[in-house]
């Protein structure tokens, strides 16, 4: 098997990085899955990065992830066992050795989770992901639009609990897994999704984890060249700068297991005498400006901090801080009929339909 | 192997008359199980009741049980295919065969439920169960303080959902399966406490499976013979008969997947005069005559229509209903510390100690 390359422990400070910039607000601290990553790949060794394509098609793999509210997640540090112990009660479950691991959600702390386990196991991380962002529920990713089942499932807490999930459709996957999350504090780690590695190969979003690397690393070489952090980021994802300005007020709650709510913001330098708005559950999904809808999930809407270029979630954002808005576009697949259903604005809760990117960023770079 | 009796259909209806009387007013609408049972018994033939000491040390033996609010377990029919499912996939997850059926709880619905497993399965069942009557919380059983594990554990619901448990404490077992409970919809199916023959023989509570069968027939002859059925009960069960009189209100709310409240009644004929109110949280917990604490948890009270003897659920509790209560003591193991704890009035919220039965209820089966 071909390897991408070896994953050492200081590869993920930019790893962790980028996946806050692809986390879009939610998809939890990415310190807290870096920590835990670094932990195990110096007492286990190196991760093997592997692409999609060098997978056999019989083989078998599984994504990880850490589900639960990103506030909670913040103050119930996980070892990086239960991660394990999920993997590996699947596999008893199962009745058959696991052959690569794969990232469920490339976004917030699930960018770096998978490393947990490809670490502690010796197993291949696949470098590609379920959704290409963060987004809020387990059936939110693209091996539910191949068939894919969540389960079965284990899901495991910090105490010793777990339980062994099969269900009937993802949607109930996600109703039981998020009920046991909330009973057992507020967080939890799943390994779920079993599937073929052709199935893989068909329903991954690819490079996404190479992806974060990059931003990490451009970021971090741009400051220190002295260069326009920002600017480099949005370079290399293709990305429209749709507004810069300050938090003027925020509104946040925890409900369900989501940090749900929405942030305002006042114009500063080019963007002077504008308003924007974001609205999150967990991720950014819909922004606004000067009143009117400009981007909608599943385009990708991303807040760096105007200096440093440094990623800040929905979970971070104070009054006056101040930051530049990004957006790009989703993966192919979510702009499909089956990923509109998904994650487009109507399923979470929104009374508009997608607005393509292009129509609405292509030309709106700057307004002034 | 040595059979007590086979039991066939029609003797589920004195199984399920009993079954409410040991419900102490939980425990479920007795008639679904009934329904249940017999279906099964018609399509698969009769079950075998056996003796716990028939079971060889080494038999692997297996509760079944229904969870949820008996007012939502009204509404929701169950299929007998459920709770198959639980005790199937419960072996499979085990890698064993299991050797004998076991009643959780000998009160309400869960006193008929393990027919169902037993005429499908062909497997024999144990005359015996984990409580003694019903209580409203699965580590609420005699295998806890036997240091037996609820889990693992299945849990099904009535979609094709299904979950296996793993925890750390049977605390945690009623915790995690509440929730899912409650999340599907209100109700679910459980095989659960795996155990040995040799555990069974010093946990199980015995004859209860028996008992409930004398009690329905008891009730049922006294009445052809125009006898008196709520004496004809007392006598069999050494119960004493603490109130006669009418329910005056009722208060009944459902929380977190219970039904709790209370209910108060006025005194008629040798208890004119007098008051008596009952607390319940599924089951009757305590009961108070003319403001003092007569009655608490583990004891069993019970209310029968005065007429016809039947029981009464605190579901069923109407304005005006005419009801006499009994209290009789129950399985000594519950009067131990580690009973006390499980199931004291303290673990349900009462700020009292339990009453010994026999020095509140001994002299006070008539007053005037």
């Amino acid at each position: 098997m071909e390897i991408l390359r070896n994953i050492y422990a200081e590869d993920l400070e930019d790893i962790a990085i980028g996946g806050a910039i692809l986390g879009t607000g939610g998809g939890g601290d990415p310190y807290i899955g870096k920590l835990m990553a670094q932990q195990a790949i110096r007492k286990h060794g190196p991760v093997k990065l592997i692409d999609v394509d060098q997978l056999a098609d019989d083989a078998l793999v599984v994504p990880v992830c850490m589900m639960g509210a990103p506030t909670v997640m913040t103050e119930k540090l996980p070892q990086g066992d239960e991660l394990m112990n999920a993997f590996r009660a699947l596999e008893n479950f199962l009745g058959r050795k696991i052959d690569a691991v794969l990232c469920g959600e490339a976004g917030g702390v699930n960018s770096t989770t998978p490393f947990v386990v490809a670490a502690a196991s010796g197993m291949p991380l696949v470098d590609g992901d379920g959704m290409g962002r963060a987004y809020p529920e387990l059936q939110m990713v693209t091996f539910t639009m191949h068939g894919v089942s969540a389960t079965p499932m284990v899901l495991c807490d910090d105490k010793g609990n777990s339980l062994v999930l099969e269900t009937v459709s993802n949607a109930w996957t996600e109703r039981l897994a998020r009920a046991a999350t909330v009973e057992m504090g507020g967080s939890a780690l799943l390994a779920f999704y079993p599937m073929s590695g052709a199935v893989a190969k068909k329903a991954a979003v690819r490079g996404t984890l190479s992806l974060c690397s990059r931003l990490g690393r451009t970021l971090r070489e741009t400051r220190a060249a002295h260069g326009d952090p920002v600017r480099a980021i949005a370079d290399m994802l293709d990305a429209q700068i749709i507004f810069h300005g300050r938090v003027k007020d925020i509104d946040r709650r925890t409900v369900g297991g989501f940090a749900r709510g929405s942030a305002r913001f006042d114009g500063v330098e080019e963007w002077k005498g504008h308003s924007f708005r974001l609205d999150f559950q967990n991720e950014f999904l819909m922004a606004e400006r000067d009143g009117k809808l400009l981007v909608t999930t599943p385009d990708l809407i991303t807040l760096l901090e105007a200096e440093s270029g440094n990623p800040v979630t929905a979970d971070s954002l104070r009054y006056g801080l101040r930051l530049v808005a990004l957006t790009f576009p989703s993966d192919p697949q979510w702009l499909t009929p089956a990923g509109i259903d998904l994650v487009g604005p109507r399923y979470f809760g929104y009374d508009v339909e997608y607005l393509p990117f292009s129509r609405n960023c292509g030309g709106h770079e700057k307004v002034s």
